[in-house]
Formats: structure tokens, C-alpha cells, sequence
């Protein structure tokens, strides 16, 4: 993919996945989101570093959240978001994804941000562009969600994490989920070496998967979570369970859920993380997703930060 | 809902409900909003006194007239305004309200407008923030809509009202109305001591319902406005009127409906007001509404202003 | 429409149609999209000719495409534009449509850009204003939509068309169809002089039709195109299809699609031209709609230029 990402020059072009991204691009991301950080909170003038750039969320999936955080960082670079409401437009008269893209590029846009249900979308439209655009990827299937990775590794830095002594723990879906993939990538490129991944049988993904070579697979989570420094828990979706034949939410709680007990288990002070939205006492307790060591707002407001930091190594000059 | 509202300087901190809040503060948002009406229509380069500002609109209640009223007043002072789409977003995933409050605070917004059907969901909100954002209501439940109230006070200042002299009657569906409230509010904390309300017997408040206290209870509209400054008339909704036992829209109207007949009963000049949006010739004759006495566009007009006064108030270093 | 459109000096008030507008005033919109297109993607700062002035977009039919153009031309032109949700809105409590107008002008609005499944929507829109407000027709019924007619011509104008010579063809739907009314309108005042329409006969206007004056129909597409410069496809709507006994797209296809074979009857480099979205295999065949000659794309940038050309002309000081 890195012939689609970087240029000849070894500069961002598009942000689709961080399989495969060099680890200084990734520190680059890092040093730039939080040089955003602090030039947003000091309470100056708007940054205006995009300005008479445009951006435009092509979300085929909803999201509010992630749709909200990119909105948030394009706007406060001072770049104009607009919102293509995949729903109301012609996509549903029957014109194909990749006329509507050329269309809008004809309008000159600067920067596609795409969620879309099926793998390799972003892809594929980043392949298919006439323009000079950049397509970020805003999570696509079970494939990528590249800026969730980049802010999860962001949070743990700015915890002052030592990423090549550190032990982690995903704990869900690790099968179906992108932002597993792109956690693992992640911290893989940082220099995490213990990685360890914790599911229902049904829900690891098959030992033989490349996009978890050198993780440790761990069935149980009082297993997994032990010495740990951070757990990164992930949402269960409903269908996903049934999948896995597991009863129900409490049974999922039961013995997947984080509670202050299974934390106790961890590095005193492990970080607790969660890509959001939470379901309450089925992924995590209460009492651990509001605890001192929860980093999961923290992981919000530095999304943003970390959306901006793509977007401005993207579209600036 | 001082101890809320105010901080311990008197300064505003939130716009939950006008009862209580003392009337310097009124005053002053009333001198405001006058103040920011001529910056705005000098024709000069654009305000920029919130720039770098975010507010989010909350809307769990489609309106969007007030909505674009709010929208129009963040952008027009130089804020980012961002609405927060409810129907798509987590909460319908199940993440509960504050959750959702809490991951918007993460991205670091500065206000919330919040609009719902249910009474206090704005102050819990605001009791639960984590942050220093402020919040707006701009409409709970039957409790209040104080924007709403600010503005209709505004728009009696702007045409030289002596609130101490004022007569008013506000008819319709009180018992429900948060525009009522808040209106009574109002215009009780400047002074006016003739506030008359006027309704079907099953559309009145309990009497002992103290947001009610000190007005004058008046069964028809005949007597009610005879003599009255101003004419503040309630929109109906189609299902109270079918609670209240009304066989029809033109029996409302027969009863209840302001015409050229029953307006000039009161004092000449006297002037005729609604929240919006009208139901013609149920509420008001459409010749009293397009008349010379209506003040309804004004209302809207000075609505943007006293809503750009509160955030600035609000907002403003 | 003139004395609607135009004022006393001759300056443009609102744009309604193409229909009678003299050809200095159209030559000065294609001038001025040209100006401005220079001016934005020289990569300078953005432009704030319409710093502090408000558009808000009403569309009744969904359109995300023109939807999107408009609002990139106002804002790129430092406008602030507000898409009013007309499914949420008060139009559906019952408000009429002037009412929800003349409240959305009470808030300061400086333009309407207005799409209405009814012919005349706009026109009655721009009569019953209270204020000095413009508005815009994005599209009536079978009316009119004259920007598409602008951008048409100025993409004519810009490969270098003279206009006093060119023969063009339009094919598809004539009769129902504001797109060939608004291009006709456009062309003939620039002074094309060989129009050609070609239709299932169901489809073309009534020969008494005085939109299409002057203009020749031709029954089949092999006849229409031979020798033309420029050949404009309109889009297929299926239910109209069924209305003029084509039993299916193929059929339409082998009757009046666009294709390389035909496309060799007229003149070499005859421009290739749709307003989209496009059917593809329907309308025109894929390599022609992807061929050199294809000047679909190039519509899509012009319409934006075309758009702030008249937003500019209407609103500038």
C-alpha cells in the first residue's frame, strides 16, 4: 500500500491504512498532533493552516463521533467540511461510487474522508482519483481505521509510554475489527513487542492471519491482562455475539468484561482504553470506565488532535 | 437554579431558565442584544468576538427554526457551529446521554444548545458537565424556553414597552407551554404587574402552580385582552386540543382565535406576538397576523440577537 | 420575468430563468465565472467578496450534487450558507411555505436558493418577499434551471466555441425537461443559431411550444447529430421511460444512446455533454462518457464557477 501512501519523497499522500507505514512518518504524526495540541488549547487566534482547502466526509456507514472529530479537526485548520449526504444523493439514483467521487473532485475538493461497510473502499477510490486529492480512511469492514490507531498510540504517548517495554492487551471482537488491526499496527511499528490478543474462540482471528503475526493469542482475559500497562477493550456488537454463541451480555461481562477485580491483575496503574461508544457492563464496569486509570475522553480529544495532524501532512504546503 | 446558572461573580455561566435570574442580568442581555442588532446590520466585516469558539446543537426535538436561529447567532459572532446529528448517531447505538456529552466535551466545545421533550434533561446536563462548557436550553419539556423569553422582552424594549405600565395576556395552551413560563418569567423580573393568562378551563395551570403566581386567570379572550398592551398568542398542538375536549380547529378559533374584533378591545396599538410557527385561523386571523399591530417577524428578528447576546455573554473572554 | 429580475438599472435581483435575459448581462456572468475562476485556483488566500452575507439553501427535492455546488460557491466566496432541512422543518407542522420564507428572512437571510418539484415555485418565492433578498432557482419543475444553462454555455465558452456557429444537439426527455429549456434559453440569446432536439416522440414538446422556438426536431439521433458541435444527453428518468412506451433501457440505448458510431457523424471533437448524473449504457456509452471528447467533468468545475458568478453579481456591493 505504501506505493499508494507515500510519494516518491516519502511524503503522506493518502491515509489508508498503517500497515506498512514507516516509523518515522507514524513519530512525525505523533510530534505534529501534539504541536496542534498545544497551538489549539493556548487560546490564540484560529489555526488557519488549511484554509481555502476543502474537505469532504463521504460516510456510507453513520457515525456521528468519528464524522464530528474529522469535522472538528478540518474546521479548526481553518479548511471548509461539508457533509455529502450519502443518503439524499444520487448514489441512490444509481450513479456508481466512483462517478460520484470524480464529481466532487471536479469541484475541486482537497480531501476525501471515507467510512465505508466494505474493506478497500478508500482504496479503491484513492486508486481510481483524476486529481490531486488525499483520501483518508475513516474505517473501512474489518480492514483499517488508521486514525483510531494513530490517537490510541497518541494517548499512550502523551501518558509518557515507553512503547518497547510495553505490555498490551486487546481484549472483543479482535476478529471483525479494524480498530484491532490498526491498534496492532500501531504499536507493532512503535516498537511494542508484547501484544497480546484475548476473545471468545469464535471471535480470534485464525492463527495463520498476517495482520496479527507476533501477537499472542490469550482465551481468557485473567490470563491476559496479567503484568499488562495498557487493556484496549473493544465494542461488542450485538450480531457478533450471537455469532459467537455467546448467551448474553452478562455472560459476555462474565468473562470478557473489565472489572476492577481483572484490573488489579495488571501493572499498578494500567490504562484502560476503549475506542467508544461503551456499552456499560458488557465490555468494561462502570466503575473502570469512569476510574482514574480509564484514558477513553482522553482518546477523544485526541483524536482530534491526531486528525488534524493527518490533515495538516496531507494538505499543507 | 442560581447556584447553576451563576457563577459567584454574578457572571453567566449557564441559560437554563429565566425564573430567578436576577434582572441586572436580564438588563444587560436585553442592552447586549440591542447592541450587537447595530454592530450586525452596520454593514461592517463580520464579528468575530467567539472565533475559535465551538458550539454543538444538541436537538433531541426536530425544530429548525430555532435551530437556524441559533446557528445563524454562533456563526454570525465567528464560531464554529456544529450540529450533532441525534438520529445517527450512538445514542441510538445505546450510549447513554451523558455519554454522549462527555465524548463531545473530549473534542473540546465551549457550549451546547439543548433541545428535548423532557423538563431538566438541559440541567442535568449541566450538572454532570466535566467541563467549563456552558449550556444553552432552548426548550425542555413544559419547563422553559428562555431564549424564547429574552427575545419576546427584547422585542417590547426595542418598541419602547414601560414594562412597569404593561398589561399582557398570553392565551392558549398554558398549561403546557414553556414559552409561557418563560415569558411570565421575563417579563414578571421587568417589572410587569398585569400579566393575564387566558385558556380552555383543561389547558390552565393548577392554581397553585407557583410559575404562575401573581397572574390574573381570565376564562375568554374577550375579557382578557380588554385593555391590554400586548397579545402574546400560544401555538396549539393538534393533540392538546383534542385533550381539552375542543370539537375542531374553528372552534378554537371561535373561542380562543385572535381576530380584528377581539383585538380591538384592547388598547390601540396594542401589539400581537406568537412563538411561531402560526396555525392561521386557528390561532390568529391571518388579517391580525400580516397586520400593522404584529410584531411576529420582529420576534423572529430580534430572536437571532438575543440569542447571539446570551452566547456572547456567555462565551466572550 | 424581466421586471422581476432585473432592476431599474438593469442589475440582476434575482435568477429566476434564463428566459429573456439580455445576452450583456449573461456575457458578464461568463466573464465573471471566468475572473473568479482564475482568482481561486491561483492558491491564494480565499475570497470574502460575500464576507457577512447569508445563503440558505431550500431545497424541497433532494439533491446532493447542485446542493453541494451552491454551497462550495458561497462559501468559497466567504458566505455563510445554512441548509434549511425542509423534511424536519416547520413545513411540515402545516407553516406554508411563504411563512417558513418570510421567518427564515426575518433571521437576515441574504439569499434563497430554492429547488421546488413545481414549476414557479421560485418566482413566487422572489414576488412575495418582504425584504431585498435574492433568490436563485436551482431548479422548477419542467421551468427552468438556469445555472445549469450558465455553466453549460461557459463550458462552451471555455473550449472556445463561436457560439454565431455552432450547431448542437440535445437528445433525451425535451419535454419534460428544465435542463434543455435553460440551455435553449442560454444558447439562443448567445446566439446559436442551429438548435436541434431529438426525442421518442413522446417526449418532445408540442411543436407550439414557445420555449423551444426556433429550434429543429429530429426523430432520430443518427439524423440529429450529424454535423454538430456539441451533442448535450439529458438524463432518463425510468418513469418517463415507461410513459413513452420504450420497453427498456437497452432499447432507449439502441435508439438514442450516445455512442462512439454515432458520435462519428458529427463534426470531429463535437463536445460530449450531460448534466448527471449519468446512466451509463442508457444515455451515453461508457468510453464516450470517459472519452476525450467528454466535457461532463469539466461542467461539474464550471458549475461552481458559474454559481459564484451569480452569487457574486446578486450580492456583492
Amino acid at each position: 500500500m505504501n506505493d499508494l501512501q507515500l510519494d516518491a519523497d516519502g511524503r503522506l499522500r493518502h491515509f489508508i491504512t498503517l500497515a506498512g507505514l514507516p516509523r518515522a512518518t507514524l513519530e512525525r504524526l505523533l510530534d505534529r498532533a501534539e504541536a496542534l495540541r498545544r497551538d489549539s488549547l493556548d487560546g490564540a487566534r484560529p489555526l488557519d493552516v488549511l484554509a481555502g482547502r476543502t474537505l469532504i466526509n463521504l460516510f456510507f456507514e453513520p457515525s456521528t463521533r468519528t464524522r464530528t472529530s474529522f469535522d472538528l479537526a478540518a474546521q479548526r485548520l481553518g479548511a471548509l467540511a461539508i457533509n455529502f449526504d450519502i443518503e439524499r444523493s444520487s448514489t441512490v439514483k444509481g450513479e456508481s461510487l466512483l462517478d460520484t467521487v470524480h464529481t466532487l473532485e471536479a469541484m475541486h475538493v482537497d480531501a476525501f474522508v471515507v467510512r465505508h461497510k466494505e474493506s478497500g473502499t478508500p482504496e479503491t477510490i484513492a486508486r481510481n482519483l483524476h486529481s490531486r486529492a488525499a483520501v483518508l480512511n475513516a474505517g473501512d469492514g474489518n480492514h483499517a481505521h488508521p486514525t483510531q490507531g494513530l490517537l490510541d498510540a497518541l494517548t499512550l504517548h502523551r501518558r509518557g509510554a515507553d512503547f518497547s517495554k510495553l505490555a498490551v492487551v486487546i481484549c472483543g471482537d479482535i476478529r471483525h475489527s479494524r480498530v484491532a488491526r490498526s491498534d496492532v499496527d500501531a504499536l507493532r511499528t512503535l516498537g511494542v513487542r508484547d501484544l497480546r490478543l484475548c476473545a471468545p474462540p469464535e471471535l480470534l482471528p485464525d492463527t495463520a492471519d498476517a495482520d496479527f503475526a507476533q501477537c499472542t493469542f490469550v482465551s481468557t482475559l485473567d490470563a491476559a491482562i496479567t503484568g499488562c500497562d495498557a487493556a484496549i477493550m473493544l465494542r461488542l456488537q450485538k450480531e457478533r455475539m450471537e455469532a459467537a454463541s455467546i448467551p448474553s451480555e452478562a455472560d459476555y461481562f462474565a468473562r470478557y468484561g473489565l472489572t476492577r477485580t481483572r484490573l488489579a491483575r495488571a501493572k499498578p496503574g494500567c490504562f484502560v482504553m476503549h475506542p467508544g461508544p461503551i456499552n456499560r457492563n458488557v465490555e468494561i464496569a462502570d466503575d473502570v470506565a469512569d476510574g482514574a486509570q480509564s484514558l477513553i475522553l482522553e482518546q477523544v480529544s485526541n483524536g482530534v488532535f491526531a486528525r488534524m495532524a493527518v490533515l495538516a501532512e496531507l494538505l499543507s504546503k
